[in-house]
C-alpha cells in the first residue's frame, strides 16, 4: 500500500467525541498510534455536529450516502452536502483518493469493541476477519434493513465501522479513548501486512449476522411504554433463549423473546437510536470459512492503491 | 401538611429523560408511587427541551433562577420565560402553590442516588436528614461557587434535588427509574410523617461540602488536553489523597491532587458540564449535628402549608 492511502474519520456523529479527540491528540503526540508507514488522511466526519455537541445538524450523516440523496442537488441538507464533499474529496475517485476507510463510533450500549460491516461485500469480511483475528472483535453484519441505508462506508470499495462502549454521548472516556486507539493500531498493522504480502487470514470468522431490529413496546401515540428489562440492560452479545426477558411495563408485565432460535441481541439502549424505534436489534451467529475471493478482493484493492 | 402540597419536578434538563417518563407512567399505573395522601403537583420542568431531547433550549433552565433574569422582562430566552411561568404557577407565593419542592435529575457520573442542597437553608438541611436517614444518600451541598448561581430550587422555601446516576443521556434505564421511584417514595414518607408530627430526625448527618471545582487541563485555545485518569473515572465519592491521579494526558503525564487534606470528588465526567468548565467537583466529608432550629424551620413550613 506504499503510495495509497488509508481513511480514517471520526465524529460522522457529532456527540461521540472520544475518537476526534484521539485524533486532536494524535497531532501532538505523533507517537501515539503507530501508522505503520500508511499514508493516513484523517478527517472529522460532522465538524459543525461536533461542535454543537449534537449527532446531527439536519440528518443523520451516516445515513445520507445514499445515491438518490447525493445526486438530488435541490437537497442542501449539512449532512448530505457534508457527504456529497467527503466523497468528491477522499471517495475512491477523489482528488485524494482512498480506497479503504475506517470510520470511528461510540455507543452507549455495553458492546465493548465491536466491527460493523454493511452487506457481504468481500473486502470488508477479508479486513474484519484479519481484525478479528488479532484482536476477538465482534463483527456485527449489518444487511438486508430497507429502513436503515446510506452508511458511510459503502461508498469505499473496503470500509469498517468500529464501534466501542459503552460511553455516554458527550463524555470523554480513558478506556473508550484507548480501546478505540488500540483497535486503530491494529487496523494499521494488518493492513500493512496485506501492502507486504504478509497478511495471515484466518480460516473462520463468527458474524453475527442482523435479522431484524425490534422497537420499544409503544402507544398508539408512540409514546414508550416499556424499559429494557434490567436483566437485558447491558447484556449485548448474550443470546436470547425462548422466554428471555426483553421489556418491562411499570406494572410489572414482562415482554418476552418466544422464538426457538436463540439470537443474539445487540446496541442494546442506544440512545440514538430511540428516534429511530429501534431499542435493540437482533443477529444470528454464524461461523464462515474465510472464502479465497474474499482475500482476493482486498489485496486487488491494496494493489489498486499502489498504482 | 393535609391542604398543603409538594411540587415534584423532572425534566428540568430536556435529555435527562427518566424521571419524565416515571411521571408519565405514574397516571397509567396510580399506584406506582405511594404519594401518602399528599397532595402532589407534577410537572416537566423544561418540555420543549425534552421533545427535542437536549438539555435546553437557549440556556440552562437550572441556572435561570436568579432574581437579575427573573426581573429583566427584556430577557425572551425560552428557559427564562418557563422560569417565571413556573415561580407564577407553582412558586411560594403562586396560584397553586406550594412550599416544597423536589428535583428530579439525572448525571452521567457513577454517583448512584445523591441529594443536593443549595446553601445552608435549614428546611433543605432538614428535609435531606429525613431523606438520608432513611436511604442513606450522600448529600452534596453546593455553595460558594459564583459561576453557578440560580437553581430552581432555591425559589422555593425548602427543595431538594434528586441525582441519579450513571446514565447517558437520552437513554431510559431500567436501575435509574427505579431508584428515581425509591427516592422519590421516600421523600412522600417523610413528608406525610412531618405532617403528622411523626418525623424521626437523625442525631447527625453526613454532608460533602463544595469546596471548588476543577477543569480538564486545557491549551490556550480551550482545547482539553486530557481525560480524566482511569483511576479517578467512575469514583466519585472515593476521597482524594495527595498524589492521587486526576487527569491523563496521552503522552503518559498524570495531573495528581496535590493537597494534603483529603477532599472527595463528585460529577467526574458529567457530560454536561465539560461546556461549564467542570470536569469534577471537589467537597469535604463532614459530620454535622442535626440542630432543633433545622426541624423548626421545616415544620413551620409544614404548618405554613396546612393554614
Amino acid at each position: 500500500m506504499s503510495g495509497s492511502q488509508v481513511l480514517l474519520i471520526a465524529g460522522t456523529h457529532g456527540n461521540e467525541i472520544n475518537a476526534p479527540w484521539l485524533l486532536d491528540q494524535w497531532k501532538n503526540y505523533p507517537g501515539l498510534i503507530n501508522n505503520n508507514d500508511l499514508t493516513v488522511l484523517k478527517i472529522i466526519g460532522n465538524p459543525e455536529a461536533l461542535k454543537e455537541g449534537k449527532r446531527y445538524i439536519n440528518c443523520d450523516l451516516n445515513r445520507c450516502f445514499r445515491k438518490e440523496l447525493l445526486n438530488d442537488n435541490s437537497n442542501k441538507d449539512y449532512e448530505v452536502v457534508r457527504a456529497r464533499e467527503i466523497i468528491k474529496t477522499f471517495g475512491p475517485k477523489g482528488s485524494n483518493p482512498s480506497q479503504i476507510t475506517i470510520d470511528l463510533h461510540s455507543t452507549t450500549s455495553s458492546m465493548g469493541s465491536s466491527i460493523v460491516v454493511y452487506g457481504r461485500r468481500f473486502p470488508d469480511l477479508a479486513f474484519a476477519s484479519l481484525v478479528q483475528s488479532r484482536l476477538g472483535l465482534p463483527i456485527y453484519l449489518h444487511e438486508g434493513d430497507n429502513t436503515q441505508q446510506g452508511f458511510l462506508v459503502e461508498s469505499w470499495p473496503c470500509g469498517l465501522v468500529i464501534e466501542i462502549g459503552p460511553v455516554p454521548q458527550g463524555v470523554l472516556h480513558p478506556k473508550i479513548i484507548d480501546q478505540s486507539r488500540l483497535a486503530i493500531e491494529i487496523c494499521f498493522e494488518e493492513l500493512a501486512k496485506l501492502n507486504k504480502g504478509l497478511a495471515c487470514f484466518p480460516e473462520k470468522i463468527v458474524i453475527h449476522r442482523h435479522i431484524r431490529s425490534i422497537d420499544f413496546p409503544r402507544a398508539e401515540n408512540k409514546r414508550i411504554l416499556g424499559v429494557v428489562h434490567p436483566e437485558r440492560q447491558g447484556a449485548d452479545w448474550k443470546p436470547l433463549s425462548k422466554g428471555s426477558p426483553l421489556f418491562m411495563k411499570l406494572d410489572g408485565n414482562i415482554e418476552t423473546f418466544e422464538e426457538n432460535e436463540p439470537l443474539v441481541p445487540v446496541f442494546i439502549n442506544e440512545a440514538a437510536y430511540a428516534e429511530k424505534n429501534i431499542a435493540m436489534s437482533l443477529t444470528k451467529r454464524e461461523v464462515w470459512n474465510v472464502l479465497d475471493d474474499w482475500k482476493y478482493e482486498l489485496l486487488n484493492l491494496i494493489c489498486l492503491g499502489t498504482n
